[in-house]
């Protein structure tokens, strides 16, 4: 086995959305892309003929165990679905039930080419065993809710989300980082948010947190603060350019430029926020802005799935039908914010094929009906191609997935554990 | 070979949207379903362990020779798009681009478990005989502007249509019918829609035509004829319990109950409408009022692709955001539009897996990362199933494709000489 893996014979997806016939040359060791071109020297490590080299998507907002709720739940408003299905299904969840789950997930990622992702969830240890094992490159965050929980329980929680922040960072040869997650600003008491934003801004860990997702979330706020949540939020120094909130769909324009003046990403959420019905967060508006925009799914029991394709076409016909604008969040913008946009949010040197970037990427297959024929590259990996077009998928330098085969993963064992331990969930919720 | 079909071995979706563990033994000879049950005999011709039999999807609204422009043009809004890009490519098809165009939609088509289809285009006869080549079932018809046309070539256009509709009605050993489709109400002319119409009624042919699409095809008729656009086609006599129109974006209630005291039915195409920024169709209303609501991915260059799961997703995911109602439009309801819905709407005895229907049906493989665990098969072929996991496809009794393989139809070859038309097309069209 060489140093080096040549991924050969196919197009390639530049940083500036151009794509050009070149070969990709990765350092197998230090993980980076070594030279974007025309490689010479023998077969190809990885056949990229037919195909497009392109970076691997970043999946910058989800809970990878729910994959064990896909599909228990659905067609049921917000409050609902969590308080008669998901919570009660989540307070049964065990740490190998989270590790069944996860993988899961981190197989349906590997699948349809997503090689990064932030995971906000618990029993944090088992994900990073997970991602460990699997390949992929995260950052992971216990995540905090204190309503409901007496002081002392409520203090616990938070200390566990620092103790996880601080434990797990550089974990998996650095393939693992990690944020102080607090739920959002309506679930955790403001006297934490304090408290442990102090203290996870003087250790250096970013925040991850829910902002601005339903009217419900918004209305408390301006009620009780008599301000906009995300200027309530920066009050409390939550927004920072480490920092990246999920879904921001009701944000008014003063909160856009606040976003853009404080540098915090934005992560859109297009079908969860779609499914739960809770409205089209101003995408065009905050890329207008400036403001660094990704891309997730949210857990897959408000998606149904993780495929990261699925996300961009839904992020462009949103963005189009909530502005009546034909023209808006385009092809470019889409894949753009599912790749470089979300690495940005997570703080990943990825997103990017260019020589010095980590060597994160996925060749999708272009010789399928579906993406026949071949007017413009970048239209069809927004509108027309799906995950199972993945044919190789990498992250790191290393190979997670082969002529669609993946290669850390005994893929039918995982399957069968998780519907084993999903079943058992459900029994025990009733 | 036997002159039965026996698919074993896995569980099939019944028209009440239950689901058990069945076989389903077809008759080859008359295309029929002979039984849903326990099947004793042999071995499973088709095996679906690990799957679902269900009703073949019924795209009910496309124009099939649009997947050579399938990202040609995006991100542009509709008016700059037609002029700019769709009718200058258009206006340079011959019949052998739309037979290569064809070819590869009924190739993607049957890839995806999609059974049946409506198309509205030109060239029919290249229509007809791909449909009788690939084995797909279809009513087809010549579509029909008259706008910018002097009165000989408007005539002539019309009885192409009609002579289309009367020529090839039954052809393809029945698997072909037949529609009068006059594009829409505002591009062709009062006179021709009223002559045309009282003819096709004479015959028994059907109609299908574009409605209420976007806001400026209802405008003109409203300031014209003081009425709305479907109150409109009534008097015109264009609305009967034969008839389907697309779309049906801005329709008033006024409309909604017309068209359930006539029958007939809307064709909704959640992907089309949003991608264009059309604006969203009133689904659940349309539901409610008893009207018969199937589902169309319209052209492959406003979509991208013609995957029905896609579709399932997007009309669900739209009826939530669109109504603000996460319980609006649920997983059944988009499975039965796909199947029944659009099969009543274009008059098939299909879309249904029972006895004494036609055997149009797909097997889903759900031994699949993405479809783990399985807590609700119908939510899966709602949120989370793509074309991609469809194993085996049968039309009218026959196989078109086995395990992943399409048997009518040579994919490379057509995928070929679809992407070779595509670029001569464009290079036509400058
Ligand atoms: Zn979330
Ligand atoms: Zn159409």
């Amino acid at each position: 086995m060489t140093d080096t893996l040549r991924i050969g014979g196919g197009h390639v997806l530049r940083p500036d959305m151009s794509v050009e016939e070149a070969d990709v040359l990765v350092d197998r060791v230090s993980g980076e892309i070594l030279e974007v071109g025309d490689v010479p020297g023998g077969d190809a490590t990885l056949d990229a003929s037919g195909g497009l080299v392109m970076p691997g998507l970043v999946n910058a907002h989800t809970h990878t165990a729910m994959t064990l709720l896909r599909g228990y739940a659905d067609d049921k408003p917000l409050e609902t679905w969590l308080r008669e299905d998901i919570w009660p299904a989540e307070g049964e969840l065990t740490p190998e039930d989270v590790r069944a789950g996860t993988d899961l997930a981190l197989l349906e990622m590997i699948e349809s080419g997503t090689t990064g992702f932030a995971d906000m969830y618990f029993h944090m240890p088992e994900v990073v065993d997970a991602v460990d094992e699997a390949g992929l490159r995260a950052r992971i965050g216990h995540g905090v809710v204190t309503v409901g929980k007496d002081e002392d329980e409520a203090r616990a929680d938070n200390e566990e989300s620092l103790e996880v922040a601080r434990e797990y960072d550089g974990a998996a040869e650095g393939r693992v980082s990690t944020a102080y997650t607090p739920h959002s600003l309506t679930t955790v008491g403001e006297e934490f948010l304090v408290e442990f934003t102090e203290e996870a801004r003087d250790e250096g860990i970013p925040l991850h947190f829910h902002a601005n997702e339903t009217e419900d979330e918004v209305d408390p706020i301006l009620a009780q603060e008599d301000q906009r949540p995300l200027a309530y939020a920066d009050d409390l120094g939550m927004l920072t350019d480490e920092d990246w909130v999920a879904h921001g769909v009701h944000v008014d324009d003063t909160e856009i430029d606040l976003l853009a003046e404080r540098g915090t990403a934005v992560v859109h959420c297009p079908a969860s926020n779609m499914k739960l019905a809770s409205g089209a967060a101003p995408v065009q508006d905050l890329l207008d802005a400036g403001v660094t925009v990704g891309l997730g799914t949210d857990g897959a029991a408000s998606n149904n799935d993780l495929d990261m394709f699925d996300e961009m076409r839904d992020a462009a016909m949103l963005g189009k039908l909530s502005t009546g604008d034909a023209s808006a969040v385009p092809a470019e913008a889409v894949v753009e914010m599912a790749t470089a946009g979300s690495a940005d949010a997570l703080g990943f040197d990825a997103g990017r094929i260019e020589e010095g970037r980590k060597a994160d990427l996925a060749v999708v297959d272009f010789e399928t009906a579906r993406l026949t024929p071949v007017h413009d590259y970048v239209s069809h990996l927004a509108y027309a191609a799906s995950g199972a077009d993945v044919r190789h998928t990498v992250c790191d330098g290393q190979v997670l997935m082969r002529d669609g085969e993946v290669q850390t993963l005994d893929a039918e064992a995982v399957r069968e554990r998780a519907a084993d331990h999903a079943e058992r969930v459900t029994e025990r919720a009733g």
